[in-house]
């Protein structure tokens, strides 16, 4: 067996019986009073951020998360203008959501400031558009923040969590997802990151069933590659206030004024084909 | 920083600077004249292989591989009836080319006998199909192989070799596409492993480059999850003798008599779909 030195930071994903290990050195660490955040200078994926020893963020592989998690849900949506992000403290998101023109307004609300401040030191590039006036940063719980909104006030609800244990776990229930219900607007859109299809088939399952309870018209599941996360596959799941999720804005996202390296039209597209596998699992709770 | 302790196996990418980890016990190790080969009990995926310190295969993500290898190919080609696999020891991708019954003859030559005798004893589901009458097993090198073959008597040759470093270098070069393209017939089609379009997309262009340089009409890569392997995200690259790679036979995909728990028509259609930093990258050399 091969011996990893000191010079490689380890997670372990212990139920999977996998970890993966990426080599740098640890620049900062901090406990909040909501979990424990480290920094690392890695050899190969640039500066990364580990939260309660689960990689979060990297330099090298972000982007493929940030944006699809914030364009297919908005080139969903007919003319998204109110957007909703809870967590998503990096600032990645926030910054894919903020291309798009046509949003006047996007509330951020993470849990953990020091996530942002930390950020905002770090990965300076994604926080780049921080300063923007449509932004608006609060930093508390997601949930409750939810509850107090008015009704039909939001177009987008993006989630972009930790996993559905610890902190976030509400953001993953079914009384959350109807509070999320209430203050979308027709034509709304929820999306949040839901695991790995291949180890966290469940969740998925789970978010579909949950979705669906809480009332969501049409629930669907998009995947993509994330090298640094487990299994280095990963998914989001999105939820349609009415109406179907099997359309989108093409000629927008074709035409779109911005470039990406990972998201494109027929990436959103293709993005939602599942494999057998997981395509039988999700047709049986239909 | 996380200890992992002797239970775990672990493959370090150290030019990527980053490794994976299973947790499981080693059943057996033999040095070959070829290679290392140590196969591992896992805690998760099952029974592994592992190759000069490389996951080859696993019980629980191999299908992913093996399907994506042979089903496209062969679905992408009017009416394949004899196949070549160069590799492929552990015998996955030839059950999965079996599975289509009109091919008449398969033809597999694996540099290393132990590779397959190992799997006959460990991936015994993987090797039950090499009694079929339509199968020739034959140990060797695939590059003299190949020469010595007559022309244009081949319908399909699946490459699949371990990485383009060692024993299987040359099975990436133009030279060897020229040998392969003289012995496919009209409407050959040739595909090969070609490493993760994250870390290695140099490879890809390499191999696009190659396989045009030695006559192949069309050249495209598919891309598919694979766990185990380094990044999570693998790719196979086909070349077709002349015409285009754009169509396949998809009512025969749709309506095929056998299970997939990865491919599908609507999967083979869409793997081919790249995100624009490849699609970018390959664009540059056409």
């Amino acid at each position: 067996m091969h011996k990893l030195d000191g010079s490689w930071f380890t997670e372990i994903a212990a139920e999977e019986g996998v970890a993966l290990s990426l080599q740098g050195r640890r620049l900062q660490v901090e406990q909040t009073p909501y979990q424990n955040i480290e920094i690392y200078e890695t050899d190969s994926f640039g500066t990364m951020m580990v939260i309660d020893g689960c990689v979060m963020l990297t330099d090298r592989d972000g982007f493929i998360y940030h944006e699809m998690l914030a364009h297919p849900a908005l080139f969903a949506h007919p003319a998204p203008r109110r957007v909703l992000i809870i967590g998503g403290g990096a600032c990645g998101t926030l910054r894919e959501v903020l291309r798009h023109k046509g949003v006047e307004s996007v509330v951020q609300v993470e849990l953990d400031e020091r996530v942002t401040r930390l950020s905002e030191l770090y990965f300076p590039e994604l926080c780049e558009a921080n300063g923007d006036p449509r932004v608006k940063q609060s930093f508390g719980d997601g949930a409750p923040w939810v509850r107090a909104e008015p009704e039909a006030s939001l177009d987008v609800i993006i989630i972009d969590s930790t996993d559905p244990v610890g902190p976030a776990e509400e953001l993953f229930s079914e009384s959350f997802y109807r509070e999320c219900l209430r203050v979308l607007r027709a034509d709304g859109i929820l999306v949040q990151q839901s695991e790995s299809p291949f180890f966290y088939a469940q969740t998925i399952l789970d978010m579909h069933r949950s979705l669906r309870a809480a009332g969501f018209a049409d629930v669907r599941s998009l995947t993509f590659p994330q090298p640094t996360y487990p299994s280095g596959w990963w998914s989001a799941t999105m939820g349609k206030k009415d109406g179907r999720l099997n359309s989108f804005r093409r000629r927008d996202a074709e035409e779109k004024p911005f470039p990406t390296r990972y998201y494109s039209a027929i990436v959103h597209e293709t993005a939602f084909v599942l494999p057998p596998f997981l395509k039988e699992a999700l047709a049986a709770i239909r």
